[in-house]
């Protein structure tokens, strides 16, 4: 059964402030519930309709269906929402390839992001403080049980890419066309907000501003979703490691 | 002013059958708008709360911003509601590369696929019959006006393919890998379902399995989301066409 104190708690954490507070968020559905107990992240309690699950005893609640669709965000719960602690960030100072996002928005795409990130191995996503947050409940939906392994930082951009190394990438409307560019094997991408793009701070720290070229006749295309320009700026760079 | 019987009617827009029976679809915002105006699109009424728009006056209906609440599916309506015609459906025996799409259920990836189609200069959209409609307002929102450059059509996906000529590609979890095949520049790209991938019937059909590889050490990813699969394809495809 599931308490008044803990469905108020639950409930809160679909905001930003309660899960920083409490230090939890909530992951939802069989299989995403199944990566994250597979994972480094610590439960903190577990409330299933079915006992399907190789979770401890004591952090597990039995519920039913009403209970759950009281405390699920979903129009259709799926079994079992769990609450998990949110780790401590970690500093980022890895080699290798990372994504930079400045100001996105939408939780379905920093939760696509993600997954790309786990798709092409780039360990390290770095997002500006104003970024949505990774623990929004549509977010860690999104990233399909990615958000296990790719670590997540918030963090100041302008001072992160300052004192990082190696080049820093831009995406913009025009520039370098990426199909022929020489692209190295690691550096910094910086993909920006849906509507802006890079914010004028973090543009005058990009040393190459790349293009994904525009192949239709009309020309008239806006731009791409920032979650499809990663995906392709991330197959770009790391289909030539392969290639060499 | 909006009647009784306009809100009725724009309302009931929100459901296929409704959509279909009276062969109208509505668009909002002020870009969104301009770019179906500015198009082959028929325009039936224009519901607006600022005199922006270049359209008929006769199909103009000047509206307060709580009339706009009234009719819009939106939570922050921006400016306009605009209803237009839904084309007549072309037959299409375009050359080129062609994207085919096996019940894609998710709004917004149908929007973005529309809006990457526009972007490599993918004229042509074939969905199968179970495929969501491209004149739901969400997908129609999430194309950025591409719906007005990408002709899509929804038929029987199995007879479309066989009566096709051209190689038939299918993205799978297994198969050739994408960045060491010769791809051609014409062919059908087949993208399936979000959650079973490509269904059985249409399998058959395809000639060539490819693959987008993983980089990640941990290989637990289970697939990218199908939007930036199909980015990731048509950024493959189309690179090869300007490096020879």
């Amino acid at each position: 059964m599931v308490t008044k104190h803990q469905i108020k708690l639950i409930k809160s954490l679909a905001q930003k402030k309660y899960r920083q507070q409490f230090g939890l968020f909530t992951v939802e559905g069989i299989k995403g519930i199944e990566e994250f107990l597979n994972s480094d992240f610590q439960l903190e309690n577990l409330f299933t309709t079915k006992a399907i699950f190789d979770a401890p005893n004591n952090l597990t609640v039995d519920i039913s269906e009403a209970e759950l669709k009281k405390i699920s965000s979903l129009k259709n719960p799926n079994t079992a929402l769990a609450v998990f602690k949110i780790p401590e960030m970690v500093k980022t100072n890895h080699k290798g390839l990372k994504i930079a996002l400045d100001a996105v928005r939408d939780p379905g795409n920093l939760g696509t992001i993600i997954r790309l990130c786990d798709w092409y191995g780039v360990q390290h996503l770095v997002c500006s403080a104003n970024t949505v947050d990774c623990y929004n409940s549509k977010v860690v939906q999104a990233t399909m049980g990615s958000l296990t392994r790719v670590k997540v930082t918030y963090t100041d951009l302008e001072d992160y890419i300052k004192s990082s190394s190696g080049q820093v990438f831009g995406t913009f409307m025009e520039g370098e066309n990426i199909y022929k560019s020489k692209l190295p094997d690691e550096g910094i991408i910086v993909l920006g907000n849906e509507a802006n793009g890079i914010s004028e701070p973090v543009k005058k720290h990009v040393d190459r501003s790349i293009t994904i070229p525009q192949f239709g006749k009309y020309r008239e295309t806006e731009s791409l979703n920032v979650a499809n320009a990663a995906a392709i700026v991330l197959s770009e760079f790391k289909r030539r490691t392969i290639e060499t």
